[in-house]
């Protein structure tokens, strides 16, 4: 079968590798009907983040499973299933807790698993999934093209945008500022409206991303960035500040940013990779707190996914490049320019 | 009348002053019946904070109101009143938020307000107070020698250690680790168990301050610190970590012991001067939060002061060494020696 390599900096290519099988008894075999690419799998392929070449990429994929080991009871082959982009067993405690991406036999997509046994790239026509009762989720609904974009969103950043909504505490009546117009805080838009917040200010200066906000509930945009741009946030919220701020970029620039918006006593929900230092003066100062990280994307989905299927939240509308997986390095060139939200990639 | 001045660094003298006067509408003036010595006040009196010398000191008091401005409404003459560390008007966005310490209008002891009016110190024989009706809180209950310490523990410390449990989300069930054996830690330790806390693990390595911490609720005692003190607390944790963690001191010793000891997911609740660097990317790692700062002690005031005049909470206890107020330098002596945990001072 053929699966996505980084193979140097800015060097993707889709190879002939071998077919997956199954390895422990509580694996399964997925045969991938849409994955994509994310603005993580950007940190290696522009050569930000250490790695070792070549090596599988992506993390986030829909399929239908095509086989399963004999422990595994929760999926059978057949079913259409959604992978988040982090494996766990659901049994621990942290995955009782809810915090499935500390799961204490928790591994991530094209990594090496606790036993030190690689985990495939989600960019490929299938993938072998470890730990498939706790990782992968049944949809209990046909597998339909229409639909597969909004599943495919809840495997990574729908649940990440939901994420720094819940950990910022949205509720209904609050008042919230997303800072970053990625598919991430597109989908924390969408996320904070769901959760019932009364004004939803997104910071955003691409018109296309704009439109989106918008569609997902923001009831304000504010397209300066900056000491403008927070400036503008206070004069909507009378010069208090946010309730809720939730940073889904990860920048020095975009955390003073948040920070400079929340109210005193509010707190920022935190999803970007934090390429940043934390001012503890400053947040103590004013009681800002804050919380978040890698999201447990896994815990959230049965509840999203209801909304899916419902039809309450369309998340798969940040997907605006769909490309064959055999264009997968146009799809990364695409993401790297920024000329793409997100890129959807089909077989 | 007589009131303290810091003059120098380890200076404490107390001085004859002019009597305050109503200076605005709002204000009211106290006598005190009772003052104390704060750890914060070590931090001029160590030279550790720039100050100008001489100033007035001490910012926690009770009181009987003596006289009032015209536009005070809530309190009269006769009065026994409790005065948080911080001057907040009650109105203001801010303070109806519960944020009475960012309170549009606040200010504290012995520093000048807004409009450079310079508030006095509290450890003195009488207190103008400004903003009155929004500041002070009356005490429906006679002046009591035996209650005096319970309600000046709710003029900082108890407060203060509550709002490490508040900002960490102490709830029924939960586990709790409190790093801090002053006077706010053992606070702490008790608003943990007024919360419901299932489990308070108070780190300690002084035998009264470890007696008092189990007499407050804790469930157990932690006396090693740094590598070791975190291995003990998570041997106590199943390996796996506190809900909850009360970082009630400030150096980054004691917040990394914090982190350490943090579960995934759980939330760090801050109230020590931060004097310490927040590894970000470990936090966001662990999806460890944390909120917290300069305790809006006002806001938790009423509810604190029925348990405290119900009897179910006794945080005066945290007092253990009473002296005259012409005594208050040796009652700044034996704080900077950790001789005493809090020092109350009588008039």
């Amino acid at each position: 079968m053929r699966a996505t390599m980084l193979t140097s900096v800015r060097g993707i290519e889709l190879r002939q590798v071998a077919d997956p099988v199954i390895h422990f008894p509580t694996d399964a075999v997925v045969t991938v009907t849409a994955s994509c690419v994310c603005g993580s799998d950007l940190h290696g392929y522009r050569g930000h983040a250490a790695t070792v070449f070549p090596r599988r990429i992506g993390h986030e994929f829909v399929g239908v499973v095509s086989e399963t080991g004999s422990e595994v009871t929760t999926v059978a082959a057949g079913d259409l299933v959604i992978a988040p982009f982090a494996i766990s067993d659901g049994t621990c405690a942290h995955c009782r807790n809810g915090v499935t991406t500390s799961c204490a036999q928790g591994s991530f997509w094209g990594a090496p698993d606790r036993r030190g046994v690689l985990a495939d790239g989600a960019q490929a026509e299938q993938v072998r999934v470890p730990l498939a009762d706790g990782t992968l989720v049944r949809v209990a609904a046909p597998a339909d093209d229409q639909l597969t974009p909004d599943l495919l969103a809840l495997s990574d950043v729908m649940g990440t945008g939901h994420h720094a909504a819940v950990s910022a505490g949205v509720k209904p009546g609050c008042t919230v500022v997303v800072v970053g117009d990625g598919a991430v805080g597109l989908c924390a838009v969408l996320a904070s409206a769901r959760l019932g917040a009364d004004r939803v200010i997104a910071m955003s200066r691409h018109g296309s991303r704009q439109e989106l906000a918008a569609e997902f509930g923001a009831t304000d945009i504010v397209a300066e960035r900056g000491p403008d741009g927070a400036m503008r946030v206070m004069d909507l919220l009378a010069g208090v500040g946010a309730d809720c701020v939730l940073e889904c970029v990860g920048t020095q620039d975009s955390f003073d940013q948040a920070v400079a918006v929340t109210r005193p006593g509010g707190m920022i929900g935190c999803v970007g990779a934090p390429f940043y230092d934390i001012p503890a003066a400053r947040l103590a100062g004013r009681n800002v707190g804050l919380r978040g990280g890698v999201a447990p994307v896994r815990a959230y989905l049965p509840a999203l996914l209801a909304d899916v299927l419902a039809g309450v939240i369309r998340p798969g509308k940040v997907f605006d490049l769909e490309l064959p997986l055999a264009d997968v390095a146009a799809g990364y060139r695409a993401m790297d320019e920024r000329r793409a939200i997100k890129v959807l990639l089909r077989p």
